[in-house]
Formats: C-alpha cells, sequence, structure tokens
C-alpha cells in the first residue's frame, strides 16, 4: 500500500485525539512518530493524553511520542480547559492506565532528525500551537527545504477568529512560532483553517455510526461537552473536526480546493494578535507563501473520517 | 414634506459627489451644510469640487460648504487619485467656473454649532475619514449626547478591506480619528462599511436611465474610469456606490439590515492598522458602540439611486 | 518695561499654579489668557483652581481663563491626586469663594485666535498635556508659523521618567497629542524637560524666603504634601519646580543651555508608551524639531522664583 | 588554580575576539567550549573568527566551537560590518589557513549538554544577540536553574543605545530573544551594557604594552579600523572593549558594581525596538530579574585586560 511519512504534532485536546486516531486508523499514514506541544493542555498532559490515544489504538510500541515546548515562545500559556475538559479529553479515558512511556529526547530534534534522514518524504501535520517547528526551523534552517509539506490546522482567511474576534486559537496561543513558520519559506505549506474546519461538523448520527466499540464510545464520551458547548454558542449539536480535517487535508487532497496566497501573522497589536491577514487581492506586493483551504467537501470528509473510524 | 436635517461631511471624490446629488436631489434633507475633509484628494481640492457640484445643482446659496481638516490627525495624506483622477471627479466639471464661495468658518465649529442649536435633530452623514468629527467630539463632548445619528461609510466588518487586505480606505487614512468617534459614546453610530456599499453598484444601465441631462452626463463621465479600474479588478462594468449608500441609509433605514455590535479599530499595527475588528461573537466582553449594516437591499437602493438623480 | 505676549496652558496642579505666579508676579509678560486642559485634574478643576490663582494674584479682570479639552484625544484622564492633592492645590485655598469666571468659548479657539492676530508675536507656554495645542494645529495648521515659540513642560531626553520607567507625566497622558506638536513642525519649540525641572528645586528656606505674605503662606500651604512625597521617595525635603521653570525659560532663555535634536514620542507599546527619544547622535536621520533643555542654573532660577514671588 | 566553569557565546567581531583572547589567556576559565551565533557578522564568519582566534591562541584541541542560530528568531540579520569590517575581524588574520575545525551538533543542545551535566557550575558569557540562549531555554526550561550564572554584554540602562537613540546592537538584533533570556526567570542575570562598557576604553597606550608579539599585532592590526571610527564619532582614539567586559566580569565581578532592577526590552515598537527599559525607581511593580552593572572600575579593568594578554 501506498503510504507517506508522517509526523504528527498535536497539543492533545478531544480533537487532536480524533485527528490521531484518524491518522492511524487509516493505514494510509507511516506514521514516524507524534511530538507534543503544550496548547489546549499543558505539555504533560498533551504528552500523557497522546500515549492513551495510541494504547486506545493498540499500537504502543510502534509510533513514539516526543515531548515538545511547554510553553509559546514568549507568552504564557493559554489553556482551553472549558472546550477540552479539565484533563483535554473531555473526562473520557481518565482511569486508563497508560503503559506506553514517552520517548527520549525532543520534539525539536525528533522533527530536525527524521525529516533530515529522509529529505522530500516527509509530511508535517500541524495541529497545535506551531511552537516545535518554529524552534526547529530557527535551529535547523534546512529543514525548510527538506520537508515534504507541511499541513497546519490554524488561522481564518475570511470568517471570524474563535478566541478573539480575529484570532484562531492556535496562532493566538503562539503567534511569534506562527510568524516564524509563515515565513521560513517552506515550499509547501498549507493552511486548514476555520474557514473549512469550521464546515467539518461531526454529529450524532456520526457518532452513533461508529457503532458500540471501544472508539466509537470514546469518541462518543470524549466529545460530549464539547458539543454541548458547541449547541449553546451555536443553537446546533455538533463538534468540529478542526485537527482531524488537517489529517483529513495529509490524506488526501482532494478533499478541499485551495488557493496560493500570502498570509502573515499579526504580533504586535493587543486587539489583532493571532490574526492571520489573508491577501486576497494581493495588495500588500508579497509572493504567496500558503496554501490556502477554501472550500471543503465536508460530506466527503465525514465519510472518510465515519469510515475509517469504524473499521 | 417631512425633511430631516443633515449635515453631509465629505473629501469629495468619485461617489461623494454621488452621494452630495443624492441627498440634495432626494429633496427629504434639510442640508444645513456640507462640510470637507482631506480624503480622496487634499481639502482643498474636496472643498472646490464639492462647490461645483453644488452649481452643477443649482443649489448655490442654501448650503454652505465649509473646510474642515486639511490632514488626518497623526499621519500623512494618502490620495486615491487612482480611483478618483487626479482632481477627484474623474475629469468631469474640469473647466467650470465656480461661483460659489467656501463659507467662513471650520468645519468643526459648524458642526457643533448647528448640532448644539438643535439638539437630538441633527443627522450627520460622513463619507470621508472621521477627522472632523473626532476634533469636534474632543473639542466639545457633549456633541455626543446632542446629535441624533452618525451615519458614516467606512470599515468593514465580514470581508476584506481596499486598502490593505484588512483595512478600508477612510478608516485606514485617519484610524485615530476613527477611533476617536467609535468610542465617544454616540447613542446611534451606523456603520455602512463594503459588506454592504460592495453590493450597491452602478452599472452602465442605471447611467443610461438618468437620460441625457447635466447630472446623467456628469455621472456618466465621473464614473468612467472609477468603471474602468473596477472593471480590471473585478471583471465587471460597475461602479460600487459607497457614499451614495451612507446617504441612502440616512433616507431610509429600510434600505439596510443592522446589527448592533462592539467595533473597534486598530491603531497600533503596521500590517493591520485601520482595520475595523467587529466582535460579532461577543469576545470582548464590551457593550455595543455601533449599528452594523448587514445586508442591503441593492436593487431598493439603486432604484432610489436613479428615480432620485433623474427627476 | 518690554514684555512679551504669553499665552499660558495649564492643568493646574500645585507646580503649574506656582508658573502662574511667577509669570504674572513677574511682570514682563502680557499674559493674553491662560487656557486650561485636562491632566493633573480634571478640566473643570484645573479650570476652578486658575481662577482662585488669579484671584489670590488680584487680577480677576484682566486675564481670561478659557477651558479646553476635558480628556486626552485617544485615552481615559489619568488623574495626579497622590502629587496634587485632591483638588490639585495640595488642599491651599480650599474655601476660597471665586467670582472670577471662566470665560466664553474654547481654549482651542482662544489659542488660534490670539496668535492669528499678532502673527509672530506670541508664546505659547504649555505646562500640561499638549491636547488643546494639538487639536488647535489639526484645527488651524496655520498656526505652526504663526506662533512665535512654544515652550512646553514635559518629557524626558537623558534620564527616568515620572510616571513609567521612560515616560514623563505629560507626555504619558496624551502621547498622541505630544505627537502631533512634535511633528507640527514649530520653526521654535523649546522642551523643559524633566532633565532640567528636576534640578529645580524649591526648598523650605526659599518658602521662607517669600514671608508672611498671602502668597508666601499659598505656597508653604500648597506644598507641604507635594514635599512631603518628595522626601518619601528622594530622601530630601524639596519640590520640583517643572512647570514654574518652563516660565523661567519664557522669562530668560539664560536660564538653561539647549540643543537642537530631533525629539520623537513613542505611542504604540504598552512599555514605553509616551517616551520622548532624543537622538542625540542623529542616528534615525530625521532633521531636529526641537530646543531641548540639556542644563539649567538652578540658583538662577530659584533666585528668580523666590525674588519675583516675594515683591 | 582555581578556575570557573564557562561557556562564551561569541557573534566573533572584533571586541568578542579580544572577549575571547582574555577568557583564554586568563587561566582562570575551564572554558567548556564557544558557541557562536548570527550577529555582527553570518554564523559562518563568527564561526570561522573563531576558530581563527584559537589558533592564534594555540589551544586548536581543547575548546570546541559550536555554530549556532544563523539568523535572529524573527528578525533579518543585521551585520555590523562599518564597525567590525567585511570579515569582523578588520581585516586581521586574512590570510590565516585554518586548522581548527566547528565541531558537531549545535549551540543550542550544547549548551544544555553542559550546563545539565554540571547543574550548578557552568557560567554563560553572552557576547552576542540571546538567539542561542533563547532557544535553549524554550526546548529545555529546566536549563534556568542549572546555570550558574550568565552574564550577557548588551542593553543599556541609563544612557542612549548604539544603533538606534535608545537600543543597544545585540539587543537590537535579536529583541524577542533578548525577552524570552529576560523573563525566563535565571536566578543571576548580569547586565554588562553601554553604560559600562562605554568607559572600557582600549587606547594606543594600551595596545604599546602589548608589545610586538603575535597577540599584540593582532590587537593593534584588528582595532586599527574600529579606532579610526570610534575617533570620528567621538574625537578620541579608542576602542571601547564592550565583550572583553563582560569576559572580566565572568573572571572578578569586583570589577563593577550592580544593582538588581526589573528589566523589560521592547519588541512592539518601531521606534524603540530593542530598548532594554531599566526600572530604576520601580514604578511597574514587577520583581528584579536583572544584575544591572552600574559602574565599571575601567583602570583596574584594563589592568587586567593588558596584563593578561601580555603573558
Amino acid at each position: 500500500m501506498n503510504t507517506k511519512k508522517v509526523i504528527l504534532d498535536v497539543d492533545t485536546g478531544v480533537d487532536d485525539a480524533l485527528g490521531i486516531l484518524l491518522a492511524v486508523k487509516s493505514g494510509r499514514m507511516d506514521i514516524l512518530g507524534i511530538t507534543t506541544v503544550n496548547g489546549n493542555v499543558s505539555l504533560e498532559q498533551a504528552t500523557l493524553n497522546t500515549r492513551k490515544i495510541l494504547q486506545l489504538l493498540n499500537v504502543t510500541d510502534s509510533i513514539p511520542v516526543v515531548p515538545g515546548a511547554a510553553k509559546p515562545l514568549m507568552r504564557s500559556s493559554y489553556f482551553e480547559h472549558r472546550v477540552h475538559g479539565q484533563d483535554g479529553l473531555g473526562g473520557a479515558l481518565r482511569d486508563m492506565p497508560v503503559a506506553v512511556k514517552p520517548a527520549e529526547g525532543h520534539a525539536v530534534d525528533f522533527i530536525i532528525d527524521r525529516v533530515s534522514r529522509a529529505p522530500g518524504e516527509v509530511t508535517l501535520v500541524m495541529t497545535g500551537p506551531l511552537t516545535n517547528l518554529a524552534i526547529a526551523v530557527v535551529k535547523y534552517p534546512e529543514l525548510v527545504q527538506q520537508v515534504k509539506e507541511v499541513i497546519f490546522m490554524g488561522g481564518v482567511a475570511g470568517n471570524f477568529g474563535n478566541v478573539t474576534p480575529v484570532a484562531e486559537y492556535n496562532m493566538y496561543v503562539d503567534p511569534e512560532a506562527a510568524k516564524i513558520v509563515l515565513h521560513a519559506g517552506f515550499p509547501l505549506l498549507t493552511m486548514v483553517g476555520l474557514d473549512v474546519t469550521r464546515q467539518a461538523l461531526l454529529a450524532d448520527e456520526h457518532i452513533r455510526e461508529l457503532g458500540d466499540t471501544p472508539i466509537g464510545r470514546y469518541v462518543a464520551e470524549s466529545t460530549q461537552d464539547y458539543m454541548k458547548r458547541y449547541s449553546e454558542r451555536n443553537g446546533v449539536r455538533a463538534c468540529a473536526l478542526h485537527d482531524p480535517l488537517a489529517v483529513g487535508v495529509a490524506l488526501s487532497k482532494e478533499l478541499v480546493t485551495t488557493r496560493h496566497y500570502y498570509v502573515d501573522v499579526e504580533t504586535r497589536s493587543d486587539l489583532c494578535d493571532g490574526q492571520t491577514v489573508c491577501d486576497f487581492q494581493s495588495r500588500l506586493g508579497q509572493k504567496p507563501n500558503v496554501q490556502v483551504c477554501m472550500e471543503v467537501d465536508a460530506g466527503a470528509f465525514l465519510r472518510l473520517f465515519v469510515d475509517t473510524l469504524r473499521v
């Protein structure tokens, strides 16, 4: 089977976990490792949650979990316990004993090492703040040309934010890291922003389709509060599959339409920090640096998600 | 007839001029005066253009034209000759001798005087940068409670800008003035932003309807380059009636649907200066300060515009 | 006698009041009027305090007191009650009935009117935030060439601030106004900053010299808390004559040595807002815009102050 | 003899080189390695220059030279060829063949490794932009408690800058890195800023004292243009020993008097970026984070410098 080499970089909250499930269950990714980062929850919690998910998937040996940055580059942590629960998994797997150990080493070095060993082959799928990748790029600039593609969940191009009126969470938490990554010069940098992830809505019917399996039960339990919160804000019981969609895009570019734009991120304004400014009309005279996902075939993605997880 | 007391504040370029035509020809506004401001063109040119338009309308005596600020509060001028032509009227009325003299006094004092003489009765329709109103508010804070309503063309709430990716022209030129006005505490402050004005498109067919009259010929001539430029950018021959729509909203609120939001404007960022940040989801915990026009009945407005001008 | 036409612009706290005393008692100034501004205390209080001081001086008719801006251009008020007491005069003249009425009109117009009536003759001595002058300049740009000189107490060039580590009070309160004034292009703009005013220290001995007169008693009473606070911070009983030194410089340039530098003020940084950046080494490639007071003959100034007030 | 474990982090220009000479020749430092960073010159050039200096000192084996960051975290490089010459050593050692190879590995990991192997024992002496240390801290937060002391040449507390009116070079080049280091929580962080380094002036007489030795000749040659430039700006033939003083402070704290202050650095302002704001008067309510060098016994330091180099 044709698989692609992938490193997932995650701050494992509810939707990161669903992204990991999708990636592993797809069977179409050669997951070199999962690196973790401070974000929705603390680095330690993100690492623990990731290990639990791998255990749930019975892949305790093959995929190293490598901890990375414990804090944004220049700012304080900004956890999202209201969304992901105190533990980041909405209370699911609370009592699971965890046998998987975190790997030795640091996420930054893991990324650099695995990419430089297989230049042009590794895709990075980033579903947390971009701190690890930013450090990797500053430490080892050659990385930029050696990565096959970076796909990140984050930002928003023509829509409103989910932390401030203009900023999406992953960008807001570490805008300096985002700025480093955006301007690093990656030949292929794909932004899976709220413009498309907000359309990828998991509903109760999908969860029912997953059936009464360990994974089906986990998904149902972990998304319960998340859906409740979504429902309170939007009037519909659903759960936006932000991070899984980034994994989905890594599995199949056909799910989205993209356009090539210049994107910058604000780092110097109290009002707009973390905003991804997308130059739709080429007003800034800068070369495009990002493949921005503009539309998503949400039905196809949900199909992929459900079909993959219920296998 | 039921008229409303209005002061127009303009930086008379092509579309400001159309706004003045609409206001005067409507017969439903008691136009106390027209104040001018640096913006699309210099203060002097804006004043001259305004006088020419009044002369075209044969209302040379009844409406004083009062010059105001010659420069944004803290920034350099930023003319839009590419859009409005060197003279601001797209070359139309070039050789018209102008008999109308500018009035004595200063726009700031004119606004303060007329509003304070008729508290609760005067509507300000602002179609240029908000410099004059900002100074008026700082100089005479009572103004805020004495104005009936402020309607300004400017900003953009859920769309992209027309100068930078995020900033609309009037906000971009004097964001500090905009910030003063937004936070002044006006009981009724209506924003007619690009979200709606971009839908109010004047096409050749409308111009033909105006007929072979002095006004019809003027409109045709002044909008020619404007339409060409629009066509080059957007592939359609048309001309966005930004400023006239603000006048239209002053004539008839039914043309638009509005919602009450907190709106702030960026003044401290090279990337986002002049951006109007609209807190659609109440994330900032601030009280709404602006009635934001969300939708426009463009057909009804164009009907109003054409019917009014061809009388 | 040779007098110079002067307008004082004040936010009358303790040291502004001493500046007014010095100006009036000197007999060498033709004080066209005193304009007031929000700053150490509210506009209303500053106006009241100014009227009281004029009454103490028995000049109730000849010098109009004209209220100006009630708020900084873009920021909230920032009163200094800890320094100047709740009423701004350290509790002195508390029960004085005030016969002097504020003049009609607005400080901004008063400044514009008096200056434009006598171009090249009027010196503006500014001892509060620069809000009034900033508005005047924006409203009437010709002012810049018509003023003889602007002398302002404010900023600090090679020393630390008195509100933040880097910002002096008058600049900190309205940095946008300061920026407008600094960049307006005044031919002669003299900055009397903390570098020199901190050396102009009024001590108990000076107050004793003033004798048991109404003015002597007023000075003693109004400065009591001010000296106490100074003593707590600096270990010496004294009172820095910030604002009076600006008046002193207007009376006699020989009191200070000045140098011509480019000075800008920070308005876009939480850390440094209000800092006056003085380009001592011509690193910014900008033309000098300010005569910066570098040194003061403090002995001579104190002599002048005491001798003038005890007459 | 009592030596201290030290890592030098350098962007080897003229004065960094003199710092290395002082460190090695002192015989009182156990130099674990020298890490290099982009700054005065490119990373590659800084590494080459460092290797040349070690060769001049005949210590080609014992001290590893480890390259680090090739760029500031978020900004472009800003070389100082006008000060340090095109090659960074003022043209000296131009044709020296270099046998010393750079070490394997990365400066960031080298610092982390050596410090964590000997917790509480290693002093970091930083004489370039703080990029390497910033990355190390983000990557490995425990470093902060394991380092014995960080001594950095950089910033200015009560004086003017040497790039902009307010910013010193090392801070200006990578203010974000400086901010990370300042706020990292190092128990002992000593700032050797321009306030003291400007007083450590090497003159021709000192160079003559070094005698006609390889080192003497090197110092004379490498500082020639540097002194010329200094002389043109300041009217005195001399050469400020910025970086060597940081080494001097590492050798002997008695050379300076220090005080404990809260220091922050500006990163969000075009005007003040890179400024170290030192809260001399405790106005910001923050805990002191830096030992700021306030005064230096320049005579004693020059004595130390000359005596050490001529051995």
